[in-house]
């Protein structure tokens, strides 16, 4: 099982196009093979910090998503939204 | 429901203490009311990134888990081993 928590600060303004775009990714990425969640997080004290918390059976599957046609279109888009950008891939030890 | 991520960078050579706190603080943690979920995930790539992943039913269970007697004794010696520390309190979005 393969964790991936990816946090991002977007540009003041340019959150509720972002949100268009996750509600189109989360939508096609839960509907994929080996997705076990894909959930969008908030910040609760600032609200351009957005997070997508990540379950996949495995590496091979998160790989196939990183080039799925969905993952591949939008993930640029939201590229340019953001001030920062930070991904981490995890196993699970307690 | 609220969702925590707190991810450390520790310093090199302390994982093993690291852990043995952990496991307590994660067994302690997940005996609390209102937690749903108290995890914790080593990235793949740099095993000192040690990442807690949390889910608690209401802020208010939340508090009450950093006002706990083995959060209070095992947090701040957690702290004098971590480099790097950060924390996000977040609200599920999509």
């Amino acid at each position: 099982m393969i964790k991936v928590i990816a946090k991002n600060l977007f540009k003041q303004g340019s959150i509720e196009n972002a949100l268009s775009l996750y509600e189109e990714l989360v939508e096609k990425s839960r509907a994929e093979k080996g997705c076990l969640s894909y959930e969008l997080f908030q910040d609760i004290e600032n609200p351009c910090i957005l997070t997508m918390l990540e379950t996949w059976e495995s590496k091979e599957y998160l790989k196939a998503h990183s080039e799925s046609e969905h993952f591949k279109r939008i993930v640029p888009q939201l590229g340019k939204m953001r001030e920062q950008h930070e991904i981490n891939v995890y196993a699970k030890i307690l």
